[in-house]
This record gives C-alpha cells, structure tokens and sequence, in this order.
C-alpha cells in the first residue's frame, strides 16, 4: 500500500511542510523511520531525535514544525492522526468463514454465515456467534452466550455461559468472562457459597487485554459500557459498572458493586473497594487506592515514589509516628502561646 | 421450582412478617425483584430502596423489618440466610458422566464411571479423576494429579503433574495450579534454576478464582487447607501454607514459605514478603503490604486513601521529608525547653 | 540415582565434615530429610532445626558448620550448590518427538524433528518450532513465530504471530505472548486505536511464570534479554525493554515504553510508570511505586508496613495533613526564633 503525502494530508486534515509527493509505504518509530516511513512524536523526550530521522515524514503539531528537518505533517492532533494513518496500513487481517474441523459446537448452537470458528474451540448449547465475528483457537463460548458483530476472541478465551459481548469488540488471549463473582456468607464455622446468578454484559467497541477476568453478577450483570478499553491483568468483580469510554491500565482490581463514571483513566495497579461511587471524568494516579466514592470529576491520587532504600526507611518510621508527631506539635504551639503570652504580660 | 414463603422459613429457621403463603419462584436484587421473588438486604446503603420493592419478600434483620413496606423474612443473619434460600433455588447443573470423544486421556489415568472429561481437555499418565468430578473443555491434569470428589474444574483450568484436588472444590477458568516456585540461585554471571520438586496440595470445599496461579513447592508442598476461598488472579508461590478456611480477595500476592493461619479474610491487592508468619484471625485492608509476621489476631491496614492529586502532591513532599521534619520538631522541643526553662529562672 | 556426599563434593567444589562415604539419593527440606537425603540451609530462622535433622547431610557455610550435629557439606555458596546438586537429582523428563494426533499444525509450519507439539496445540503458518522444542497440550504458536532450541512451552501457552523465543527457555501455563499494547488515540467522542504493529523478542534462558502477559510493541519489539527471569501474573506492556539477567517477583506491573537495567531484581507487586530509564543493578522493594525515571544502582523502596488497623488510621489522618503539620512547624521555628532573639535582645 502506497500513499503520496498528500494524499495522507487530505485524508486527515493535516498541514505538509515539504515535499507532498513523497511516498509512504508505512509506519516506523522516530528511530527506525526510512524515506519512505511515517512516524510521529508528541513526548518532548524524543525531541533531539527529530533533527536525525530518516523518516519520509513526521505527524507534528505546529510548534514542533520548526525542529524537524525533513518533511512535516502538521496537525493538532499528532497521536491521533498517527493512529488514523496507521490503521490504514494496517487493515484487519481478512479471514474465511466457517468453523474449523476440530471445532466442538453443540447441535443448538447458532453460528453466522460470515463468522470464523478456530481449531479447539468449543461453542456450548444455545450460544451464538455474531456476523463476522471470529472465535480464535481454542476460545470456550458457553452455553446461551452472545458474541456479537464482527468481535474477535483471538485465543484461547473462556466467554462462561450467559454473557453477551456487543459488536466489534476485540479480546485478548486468556481472558475470563463470567468466572463467578466472590460471593460467600458465614455460616459460623465455614463460608458458603452465595450463588452468582446474574450474567456479564459487554457493550461496543470494547477492548479487553490479555488474562483479565470479568466475574458474573449476584443477581444483576456485570456491565462494561461502550468503548470502554480494559488493559491485561485487570480484575472486575460481581456487579462493577464501567461507564461509556472508561479506560482502565493493567494490574487494576475493582471490588463488587463499584460503579466507576464514563471517560475516566484509571492508572496501573490501582485497587478500589466495593460498593463506591466514581463520578464520570475522574482520573486516578497510578498505585492509588480507592477506598471512598469520588463525586466530582478531576485528577486524584495516592501513588508513592521509591526513594533510596535508607531514606525510605528512615521516613518510614516516621510515618509509623505521625500521630503522636502531631500530638508533640500541638504541645509545642501551646508552650509557645504560653511562653509568648507570658513574655508580653 | 416455587416455596412457599413460609416453606422457606422453616426451611432455614426464619420469622414471618407479613404473609407466609406467598409463592417464591426465585431470588432478585431489590431493584428488580418481582411479587414472586425473595430478596435481602443488609447494607444500609439500601435501607431507601426498601419502602420502594416489589419483591415477594424481603430476607432482613428484625431491626429493619420496619423499613420493609412488604413481606418480611427476619433472621439474625440475612445474609446466610439468601445464601441458603438462593441455594436451594439453583442445584448445581446436572452433567451426564463420560469421556469427550475430543478429550485426550492417558491410558493408564483412572477416570472414575461418574465423572465427566470435557472436550479438548488432557489428562496425563497416572492422573485420577474422583466421583462426580467434573473437568471442563480445554482443562489439563497432569502425571499423577488428582482431582477429588465432586469437584468441578470449570474450563481451561491447568493443574500441572504431581498435584492433588480435595473434593467439592471449585476452580475457575484459567487458573494455574502447579506451575515452578520462582527460585534461583545466583551463579555470578547468571541464574540457576533451583528445581522445584514438590506439589501443590488443596483441601476440600476450596473455590479458586479465575486466573489464579499455585506455584509448587520446592521440596515439600503449597498448602492450601479445607475451606479455603481465593478470588481471582492471586498469586500464591511456593511453600506457602493457607490455613483453613481464610478468605483472600482479588489480585493479592504472598511470597515465597509465607504461611497465613485460619479464618484469615485478605483484602484486596495486599502484597506478603516471604518467610512470614501470619497468626489466625487476622484481617488486612485492601492494598496493605505485610513486610512483618503478625502473631496476633485482630485488624491490620497499610491502605492509603486517595486524594484529590494536587493536595496529595504536597503531602507527598512532606512524606519526603518525614525525618527531617522530626529532627526539626526535637530540636524545638529543646529550644522550648532551654527557654521555658531560662524564664522560669 | 544414588552419589557418595564425597562424590558431590568433588562436582560441586565442596569441603565434608563427618562421613564421605554416606549414600545420597535425592534432595528434601531440613524438617523432612532421611538419612539418604541432602538439604541445606542458608536463612537463620533454621538454624535451630540443624541439631534435629535426620539428613544425611547438610549444604551450609564454614560459619554454621558447628551447628549442625550429622554430616556437613561446606561451601561459601550453599543456595548454589544446592540447587547444583538438586538439579543433579532432576534431570529433565525426556519426550519422545513428534507431533500429537490432535495438535493443529499450518502446511508451511515447521516443526523440527526433535521437537514435541502436544495434544490440543495449534501451530500456524510460517511458524518455527526449533530442535529439542516442546510446545505443550493446548499451546498456541501463531503465525510466523519463533520457537528457539530446546525451549519449552509447558500448557495451554499464548504465542501470539510475528513474536521469537530464544533457547533454553521456559514458559508457564497461561503465559500470553504478543497480545496487543494498550494504545488508544483520543478522538474527542471516543478512543481510536493505534495499531501495534511491532513483535516481542525474548532471549536465551528466559523463564517466564503463569499467566504472566508480554504485549507486542507498537512499533518495534517489546524486548526481554537474556536470562532474564519473570514470575507469575506480571504485566510487561508494549515497548519495555527489560536488561539481561534481571528478575521481576510476581504481580509487577511495567508500563509502556519503560527499559529496565540488567540484573536489576524487582520485588512483588511494583508498580512502574512509562517511558521510564532505571539502570543497572537497581533493586526496588516490595509493592513500591517507581514513577521516575532512576539512574544510580542501589536499593530503593516506597514499601509501606502493615500496622494495627487503629494506629494506622491515626497516622493516615495525620499523613492527609501533612503540607498544613509543615507550615505550622515553620510558623513555630520563626515564633521560637522571634522568641529568642527577643530574649537575648
């Protein structure tokens, strides 16, 4: 696939500083670039760099122009146009329909015309798989499930029985989908088990990376919304809500019945309790916990920074202290009040 | 399947408000309950929505059976109470015993005549699956494993060689039972493995979450006693020993020969040092890291609280500087003293 | 197997104390060791268990070699030479080659013929599986990817298309390999996402635990050198680049874009950043959060403690006020200097 500069230009409403009729081929990093590469830069980190690529073109904004000694694709917008620009050089691979020989799908199944069924993948009663969708190698769709319009299940995904996944949604190897949610009552001497009778609901256009799990409601669904992107490793429990176009990093666990607000980003490894509250728009730093509802929008946090190991230590057993810290403060403000009283007297 | 109100308290020793001839055909959430199903509540968070449900009947503390516009159920313990009600209202799914044509099985593993041996499912050498076992699509049991009685590996579930199941377990997809402990010893330039030659053994009546990994011992086993509950993507390593019926909540981590007592509840995302040892009863907040043993029971937290991110900022600062701080604290106190002292004077 | 104590001595460089000639069979734990068995200690916690075992001998240290009552093998590096010995004891188990009947392999993948695919496995196109490889039941390879020599995929392992494995290494159940990064452009209504177009390259003697997730690059390769060892559960996003012979504990996170030094050594549960640098030998503690970038060998931690659940409310409080507790400490060192200037005057 070839496109001339600006032919890109017109297609993404980008400004050429250069040569228009250069030919890109397709996308590369700063570093990597050739003549016929394009490639973007938004960090300031790889400023220096773009005085030294070799790319056919860099995706810039305006003020960055003047730092880049070779072609300019200029745009407010450089990530995005880059992610536009490089989708189209990369178009999903085509497949042809149909379910593979070694498939296992039950009589009742319903599997579409257009859809994709891979080796070792088992499809249970009642199920049904979308139009155009693929279920990857080895995925288990359960009993009843719905995999909607043009998703794809790339390997090795477990979709448990009566959860439904919208369209074109795209999940990753070894992802669990409608596990049960952890749901147990004392009985005094041992836990039982509270059954877990409701289902998972995935929206559109969601995103799902390798081995998160998403746990099946108590009674109600658990619900992903539209366009929300989960990253690997993450854990949902019974009952969570995520909003519309929530974007959550890797290693993040959210306990049950937390609702969490559309066009939120959650950072790596954060961890929230159950049954709170997140307001739409709220951003949370990287490692924080969240162990009370958030109801205004904006940028919270509890994340830490290593320090050298000594230091560390030292601060820490200061923090292990700062009550009484606090109690020897106040003591001293009222010496201090008396001592100056004294001395004005 | 329909009770009577009244069948059910008997049933599980329950007092009626209201009218015990209602007919209960299943369990909903408040919200959604119609005139036919039973519903709890203990979480006051919920206490509004009882003068609003439709619900049949409404399984509560004898304290709130006022706020209930409807039938009432009353018990001390509501919540174990809609454990066993909804028990009753979902018996496990019944399966018809056999082998998978699909499936893969050693000659020489023992499959007992009740059990069931999924499609695409592998089972080694010497392996033995129990009475009313039941080993979904896509699961792997390796030489020599045993998996108990009655217990249920849902799908896609790993349990490597050497390793034994109790009975009345149940594993959900894409956990890992048995992969190494991660142990090296330096060679100077490199790693050596340490080879890990022990198993993994669990008790009975233990739910694993999906995605959940059980390293195997070094020498002897990982433990993992009767009653135990762990949620999802937990990673338990080698040698560690989990006391009967502790509950361990998602995305936890406990090191290398830790040992955790009983009755023990785990919250969320805590992180254990090696060679520790944890006294029984012990409860820990959500993301708490445990560097210490604790020999005595009762409520331990690390848990931090997010903030809004530029309040957390300039505490973050302050922690920084904690020793310094108190350094600067004590020499007041001396200053004061010195002063206080030459005025009395 | 069955060697003299002065045999393993003579292999592993080793000095006796007591009788050369006892017969050694295998390895076990000090608590567990027979007369036959070897073991060895290193953490002081057992020192006390050295005047009751029953082993056959002991691998320990000049030092501690007084402590122990039966047959002593001295070494200054007792973990290595245990782990020499054990591995000794534990040669790898041998696979007959081939290809299993139910193993789904591409017509132009190839397998070399010492190689072993297991039962459920896909192979796809233009894969490589290299001599002496063995890719284990339910084991996807996908296409164009390479296997290297003598490497082992155990079960149910995710090798995404166009990613390489080195030689020597080995791979745990649930391992994804090659899932895509999380990159996502913002489009104003919704999140575009960018095409990761790039691979994974993992090098020589690389173990990697369960359900450990390696995302593909967006451009170039997601980089783990050689020897480097990853437990369970870790989270490698697209672009890292980790150095030769470091180890990562299980449940870290590394963000996109972040290059690890070479034998660094990462605790459990670390969370980091992207487009971070941390250098060379560089050890960082439990449950740190690392959010800049680090330059300077050494140990380096924001690992909290768990403290009683009371006190560590206390001290949270106190930590949320911290920027104010500074202020009034500076606000009374300036009363206390007024104070005292007065005074003097």
């Amino acid at each position: 696939m070839v496109f001339k500069l600006a032919d890109l230009a017109r297609l993404f409403n980008g400004q050429i500083r250069g040569d228009p009729d250069v030919e890109i081929h397709g996308v590369a990093t700063l570093d990597n670039a050739g003549p016929h590469d394009i490639t973007y830069v938004t960090n300031q980190k790889y400023y220096p760099a773009l005085s030294k690529t070799l790319a056919g073109a860099v995706i810039l904004t305006a003020n960055n122009a003047d730092k880049c000694t070779g072609n300019a694709f200029i745009t407010e917008t450089p990530r995005l146009c880059f992610a536009q620009v490089a989708t189209l050089f990369s178009p999903p691979i085509p497949f042809e329909p149909g379910v593979h020989a070694t498939a296992c799908i039950a009589d009742d199944a319903t599997i579409a015309a257009s859809a994709w069924v891979g080796p070792q993948a088992v499809v249970e009663a009642g199920a049904f798989i979308g139009n155009d969708a693929f279920v990857g190698p080895g995925c288990f769709v359960g009993a009843r499930s719905v995999i909607g319009v043009n998703t794809r299940l790339v390997a090795r995904v477990v979709v448990n029985y009566d959860c439904a996944i919208g369209g074109n949604c795209l999940v990753h190897p070894g992802v669990v989908i409608g596990g049960d949610g952890f749901g147990f009552a004392n009985s005094g001497s041992a836990w039982l088990k509270v059954p877990q009778l409701g289902g998972v609901r995935i929206g559109n256009d969601v995103e799902i990376g390798a081995n998160t799990a998403i746990d099946r409601g108590t009674m109600g669904d658990t619900v992903i919304g539209d366009g929300v992107k989960l990253d690997n490793l993450i854990q949902i429990a019974h009952n969570v809500h995520i909003g519309d176009h929530t974007v959550v990093a890797a290693c993040v666990g959210i306990a049950g019945s937390t609702r969490v607000g559309r066009r939120c980003a959650i950072g790596g490894q954060v961890a929230f309790s159950d049954h709170l509250e997140i307001a739409d728009d709220v951003y949370i730093a990287l490692g924080s916990r969240v162990t009370n509802s958030i109801s205004e929008p904006g940028n919270y946090s509890s994340s830490l920074k290593v320090e050298p190991a000594e230091k560390w230590k030292r601060n820490l057993i200061r923090l292990s202290q700062l009550d009484e810290t606090a109690k020897r403060l106040k003591a001293l403000e009222r010496e201090i009040e008396r001592l100056s009283g004294a001395r004005k007297t």
